[in-house]
């Protein structure tokens, strides 16, 4: 019957299932760092004396230098990363040990390690993120004036520029990075203290140790700050959104580099090459990052089903909030990291982009705009001239800007000479100079405030 | 091939699976405020006269009250409410209708009407939540000595106050009320303007309309601006997050109400009764909320998967963003609604949570406390002290502070009559006033300080 | 506290909460077939009077042609498709309606209606997969020495046909059927008899409603039979498989409708055009379908999330199973048609994806291969070889078999004349005719094949 | 901006992001396994010399017998396992292992290879259940008479037996079971052959490596072969559909394992105690079981998403097919294993099962359906009847068989003293022997099929 795996029977199956240690050892820096502030707090508080807390303190240091040069022990027995750290300290320093665990719990000792490391991922993922703006800035300038067609439904819409195009990811990772600021905020409050479930009766001074830890408090609610996890859960929905932006770029710029649109090169570093067909590109990485947004939908996934209908106050389901989070931060980092090396490191081949711009007839817009500024023609109207001018064109598989005045007079004796200087792609794109339009004068601005804003913030 | 459903082949399925009036009349109030604005400043910019700007305020007019009235027709040739409405104006007011849409496109026009219905949805859920703590915030007053076992793993662990418990909740709603407003925040800029994708040449105040729809500014990147949803995936992430949250709720209810525990006594109106067990009561309303969360998370997960990997800028997949959205909305209403009447109405049978606190040794942490405090015992020593004393209890089938003193001393002598003062259920909650702790007097104080937040806000 | 919505408190909440009769109006011909089914075998077995049952069949007819006349009326005070029915059916016939809910309850009505409407559903898809199977086979029979660029990142890689690509779609269809008939076969019995959960004393004979409504037999255990909802995750579980293919295939479809592609024209049944710009083609059914995979594996979501941790038996979480499977059978109906019809109807640019196939040196493999076997080089020798000679033509701008046999045999001087009758497109893809290879002889066999099955089935 | 874990820039990013090595490796004997059957079939089609087949395939047992005894060694320029051992191949035998490599491609290897693993991993996952079948049955047949309250709403509703309630988990586990066994069924074709996307143009004979890996036959589409990853969900599908059982199962447990309740007493091997309160059991594998069920629907998301909209061939995205998978058949072992164990080793409290089942007039239906049967009274009124005699006694405090006859006449007058023969749990579950009704000699019969059942297949 316990065949297999677990030939020893349940005693097996329980010590794997039940052993968190393989993956929440990641927690040791946090594990420690709580674990210093809290027997300081006792001190203070003298609930443990000065003697044993320092002796708790020294023990601490050596076991994060042990940790920093040899890594964490993963001994199953000792189920997990707090009951690691405890079990050593107590070979080093004796009884002492044994005070450190007063007035808390592993409840809240776990909901506040598990904290702290969430707000670390929060920190360098901004960090990322600030890399992948100030490469989206840097070619946004670089190319504020580069013609390439706007797609919408795929289909080539109106001319925009490539600056203008990246700076829409800009603007995405902007709302990103407030989304982790937000969470970041919600979450800076700390659990500790508050035990099991329930606070304690020793007179603690939980403000104490929420500063110590960074947090900008303690938590107000015992049974809900040990059965939270909105932290993880927010910075999963902020991973995931955030996931799903990168993805649009890779899926752009997978389809960019094929060889039937040929709009960018992308560099050898995140390509793969072929020992056969040496001047193929493949943009792994690029489909990497799109592939990893499906894992980081699953892992908010995940913790959103886990946490479905638990009771309070702690369930041990709660300890499959770990390994989501973990690889969420994990896939996360690395498809931004990517994303930034492909915006910076890829080559636009921008003549490319200004042929198809001028493809499909990608001005008519312009055309019926005109009609509506120069003629005073009624908007849906003017649609419908610039449609027959179109198919015109089309029938005679010239540009718009190609058709003789006559022609296009027939169609409506309004349009005059002046009607050409509106019909280039240069011209349409100069033309949307509204706020946020494509308009390269406007692209610049937005550029120049997107770097004071990043310079500001550095 | 074509049987069924579509026997007139293609055009009968493009007709249906492109309409998208049937579910985005919703959005009639907002289409018609957004157009209104959208006149207004055209007007203003000298871009239509004042005279058709004037019949077109009174054209929509006239068509909010037909809409009000008799609702908004469907009629699938016509596709979305844009054209609806639009094809009504020219039926009103003749070729003057065709100059409203002047510098703005469908792309931009759906972008902030569905914009603006989510953030009144934020509004009217904002509203259900601040119910719903005021009705948590009640009970916990009512509630705040009320002595039940607090859980964990569903295990009786130690005693705890019912208002307590109930104010666990009021935190969270706090946090998806604060998730709901970083949301609000975030999505608050005007889309309108930025046309189908590249901006316009005519010469908009796009700040004017963005003040008129009660924005904070004008998106600033028009190929953004048109294939953003972020607004909506942060509406449903709220959502999903708030869902979970009343999921846990309802279980505990479910719970509550079953004969083993009896800790609750559903109102009528929220339960359903038997004809042939009218004294069962089944939390009817407390499954569905539970059942509802799966919904929501489904909607959430519907939107992430449409978005996946989609090139800039409008896509028609986008499309897909209303239906979740829409769905999740009225249930996250409907289950807010529910809790709230459940907390509100709901008889709790205190003195059975008493007992039941009573049971299961919960008082041994206590007893445990005492001991490191009291005769300054490490920790871990005075658990296993503990643990001989509830064994011995167990054995006998009694509770803690029913065993002689003589017998806990003889498991460990430093125990002296004091002890007793400890193992009660209501010292117990009185010893844990730590800050956030369970302690009446602790809770009373969070209570009041809810209370003050509520009516500040009022 | 109950504005808005709910002026009237909690009972106009559980009122709307409460009603499943909106949606589950949809079960009304399974309902009455089930009511059939069961009062005639109450007859047959002697527990209601054959007046009884006729008077109530009699009724069940009356009411089955009122709802096919008129529509189900929907009170929310009887609250679902059930109530509704049984309440009519008194009206009708009187006393004797309240017979026919002898030896049965809700809870194994509904199980049985919504596995009944399930089952139609099946049906239905699997008709609607295999006409879009024929469209794919009627296509790739026409196509199948039309050659095109095989792909692998995007990346031309190889040669194929037209006709090889759409069967690689025919067999994915092939396993959606096959998971469509699995699913049919595990639900295929009768839950009808379990009564409300534990079965009932009443003689019936369960084997004799199972035959009449088409099972293959009666449930095993009356607790499962009414909590068990496997049948309709199995049905959205293959929809979401079937979707997500189709979003593949619909992919392909936005991509090749692009101008830089350029593959494909859609029909004008399929595509929506612009006024302004006739000649674009947006590939709207393309991009619905989609989108309505987001959808779909949402619906798959919801009803996972929702059947998590519920114990046994029947809870009112439950009622929220139909929604997203009435949802997702209409997306995935109106997705198959749509993709039907884009198959059947789209005209592919068979010139231009033979031009794009002679890009990107796609015959280098023919080359290797052509060196392993003429010359016997080991194959990681013969791809280095390859590249050298790829790498040459690259620079001089030409294709691999422009490229004149003097450089070729400087490069490696095993190469003789015959080689260049392995580097065009059409020697590539007739060369590769391994089984399931894409030489047009190996797709016509297959072709064949999949019309002989499609014909058999028929 | 390059800054910590990828301080080295774009190549350090694409060696972390592109390596699947750290995963892949296990993989490595169904690689070996597949690399044996091509080149034994080069060798039989004379495509390769006896001599470098026999040299490749002493090559590969060497490298088989390395990586059992020392692990796959974890290169990550090698990138995955493929390039692993090939290159290690050639270090052991020179030029002749670049022969391997003919006729195939990384694309079809790793189809091949990731779907032997999953068709052993889904023989291990049935293996796993068919244990969990056998401690169902064996508890069931134990508990065939064991009378336990039937819930609805977690509401007692009718006396049930314990061993009907795990015969309906039997039940799910037999549709599990049914669906793997689809599963692998439609999986088990062989893509090897189909090499990079289209075939290929070597003799090869793809029935002969299919056979020698146990295939039913090989796959019929190159450009399918290469792309499909539906065996892949189908696993995680039925992965899902399983795991969500147990959490039902495992959400019973925990609160059957709670103190109101006291169903069941836990093993001590699959539950933690306190060092605290050694009486208590925390359920922490049903919770571990529960939470899991989560994360294993993550998994499954987590894939849809990544293959929506991908084109044919190939894609990189797919490499993220092998993370879910692995984790989720992890998760899913061990969650069979530890259900296992808890049915098994768990002591179920009869006693208080059946003073449980007395309570809450669980009874009553079966007044109704006396009123029913001996007075032939319809339905809906003896509900009516019944409903005034539960009133009655409730309000006396009395269960329904402890109400005089006489007040039973009193309500109504066809009421006679067979009545109380009726109104026992005993007789209310001996009477349910309708076809899997909870009739003790009802369950024996399915308890004896099922035995069979199993018998016949070991």
């Amino acid at each position: 019957m316990w065949g297999g795996r677990f030939a020893e029977g349940p005693s097996a199956i329980m010590r794997e299932i039940n052993a968190s240690i393989p993956f929440d050892k990641a927690l040791w820096r946090q594990d420690i760092a709580a674990s210093r502030a809290h027997v300081a707090m006792l001190a203070a508080c003298d609930i443990v004396s000065a003697g044993d807390a320092e002796a708790i303190l020294g023990g601490l240091e050596t076991i994060a230098a042990e940790y920093e040069k040899d890594g964490v022990p993963e001994d199953w027995d000792l189920e997990d990363i707090h009951m690691t750290t405890e079990s050593r300290l107590a070979e080093l320093i004796g009884a002492a040990a044994g005070r450190l665990h007063t007035a808390r719990s592993r409840n809240d000792q776990v909901a506040t390690d598990f904290r702290l490391w969430v707000r670390d991922a929060i920190d360098q993922t901004d960090a990322g993120l600030e890399a992948l703006q100030h490469a989206l800035v840097t070619q946004a300038d670089a190319h504020a004036g580069s013609i390439m067609p706007g797609f919408t439904h795929l289909q080539t819409a109106q001319p925009v520029t490539l600056g203008h195009h990246l700076m829409a990811y800009y603007e995405m990772v902007a709302r990103d990075r407030s989304r982790f600021h937000d969470a970041r905020e919600r979450m800076n409050l700390s659990p500790l203290g508050s035990a099991a479930l329930a606070g304690t009766g020793f007179p603690i001074d939980r403000k104490m140790t929420a500063q110590a830890l960074g947090f900008d408090g303690p938590t107000k609610n015992s049974l809900d700050a040990v059965s939270d996890r909105d932290f993880a859960l927010d910075y999963l929905q902020a991973a995931a959104q955030c996931s799903l932006h990168l993805s649009r770029l890779a899926e752009e710029f997978v389809i960019w580099a094929s060889q039937p649109f040929g709009f960018v090169r992308m560099a050898d570093s995140l390509s793969t090459g072929s020992s056969i067909m040496p001047q193929k590109k493949n943009p792994d990485a690029a489909e990497l990052v799109r592939g990893h947004s499906g894992r980081i939908v699953g892992c908010l996934t995940s913790l959103m089903v886990t946490m479905k209908g638990l009771p309070l106050a702690y369930s041990k389901d709660m300890q499959d909030d770990k390994p989501p989070v973990f690889e969420a931060a994990n896939l996360l980092g690395l498809s931004i990291a990517a994303m930034t090396g492909m915006v910076a490191d890829s080559t636009f081949k921008t003549e490319r982009m200004r042929e198809a711009a001028e493809l499909g007839y990608a001005t008519a817009t312009d055309l019926a705009d005109w009609l509506v500024r120069q003629a005073n023609i009624p908007f849906r109207e003017a649609h419908h001239i610039t449609g027959a001018a179109v198919k015109l064109a089309e029938s005679r598989g010239v540009a718009l800007d190609e058709l003789p005045l006559a022609d296009l007079q027939e169609i409506d004796s309004r349009i005059d000479e002046r009607v050409f200087e509106a019909l280039s792609v240069e011209a349409s794109v100069a033309a949307r100079c509204s706020f946020g339009g494509t308009a390269p004068e406007e692209v610049r601005k937005r550029v120049a405030e997107a770097k004071a804003s990043l310079d500001s913030a550095a």
